[in-house]
């Protein structure tokens, strides 16, 4: 495999996993669409679309795996290979996430709608931003939008943290109503669970911005793996303060 | 670096999982005792541990990088070492499980002890021996250990969903008692997450496993990446049905 075939792989593969984040957002977002519409249909969409994703988890795994196997990477490559790998990851959780909602969305459909102090919507959309940051981060190598998705996680568990104080005073004061308000602590919880993993990314972004020395990503010129040293690796990126 | 160093060190990357894995474990065990006894200096505990377990987290990634950066390993080796890796993030949730319980028992000491219709231990107990199981699972590359714990893990989604049941009836009827069944229900939902967790090992295993000739992990003949054709990852083991 040529320097350049190897380049145009690995954008293939950066190509497939924004595909991913692309099926793992979209998921979240039908699973609040089926939440505010109360409409079945959509539940289905979520847990068909988390099968393709489970697919396509393996499929960016093995395509990571065929180019570490293939070719001997140098620390660079390297690192964003493994950075795919633990995204990818990430990204299938974030589906999980997805169903988890719209499996509740489906217990609440025998349920008389409610009026709960909480705006899921809004926490949602939160989320949903945080993993299309935390992506974007990774595709411009950009730790400071790392960062920011760092910031906004703290929004989303202070927001976690009110809901879960509401809707247990609901279910205490409007007893009735404890099995709609429990529904949905359980989707803020999920909500909680996709802002961790888009963290999570963010976490990863980080390391490997920081773990190498990101003007190599432009040299065309070939470097083996025996040509860099590990302590290289941890050497801080001359584009950060 | 030699065959039998570089054998050296994917041994000591397991060792380190295994540490890693065992820390899990017992952060799982500690939180679910804190909850027993109502314990807050245990509650400290994981708390602290959890650091540790953040840091053993990195400290094996960056030793699986450094493999994979200063060997060009074969198809077999990449593959153990991009399971540890994966692993390694499955632990490390783990681990943020066990301190979201230990969390809840920490908000729990304000209230009154309550009788809850749960055997939150029992599940404990279940979902700590699942993580046991996908690690001797992976140690002794073994799918059928595997497949034993995906079949456990249908033991504590049921017993997840009865406790669901059985603690929203608490709310409604005694909604007095609604925080300590709202914290009840929180910890168990952290210990279908621990289950969780340990399927995804499993799941790794399996795929290590059936992805590879095993027999291969047994040769000392070093083999370089380029003599292994990528469709021989896909061969089914000579040890499976």
């Amino acid at each position: 495999m040529t320097r350049i075939r190897f380049q145009q792989s690995l954008e293939g593969l950066k190509e497939n996993l924004l595909v991913m984040a692309g099926m793992a957002e979209q998921a979240v977002q039908r699973a609040i669409e089926a939440y505010r519409l109360r409409d079945l249909s959509i539940c289905d969409m979520v847990s068909r679309g988390e099968i393709t994703i489970n697919r396509l988890e393996r499929d960016i795994d093995q395509a990571a795996l065929d180019l570490l196997a293939m070719e001997q990477p140098m620390a660079i490559d390297l690192r964003f290979i493994l950075s795919v790998i633990k995204i990818n990851a990430d990204l299938e959780s974030v589906g999980d996430a997805a169903k988890a909602i719209a499996d509740r969305v489906r217990s609440m459909g025998q349920m008389a709608a409610a009026d709960l102090p909480v705006d899921i919507p809004r926490m949602a959309a939160l989320a949903a931003d945080m993993v299309r940051r935390s992506l974007q981060a990774f595709i411009e190598a950009d730790a400071e939008i790392a960062r920011g998705v760092l910031t906004m996680d703290d929004a989303v568990d202070s927001m976690n943290r009110a809901a879960y104080k509401a809707l247990t005073q609901v279910m205490q004061e409007q007893s009735h109503l404890a099995p709609q308000a429990l529904n949905a602590l359980m989707i803020c919880r999920s909500l909680e669970r996709v802002a961790d993993h888009a963290t999570n990314i963010a976490e990863d972004v980080i390391f490997w911005v920081q773990g190498a020395d990101v003007r190599h990503h432009k040299s065309v010129n070939r470097v083996t793996s025996k040509d860099v040293q590990p302590a290289a690796e941890k050497a801080p990126p001359s584009n950060l303060p």
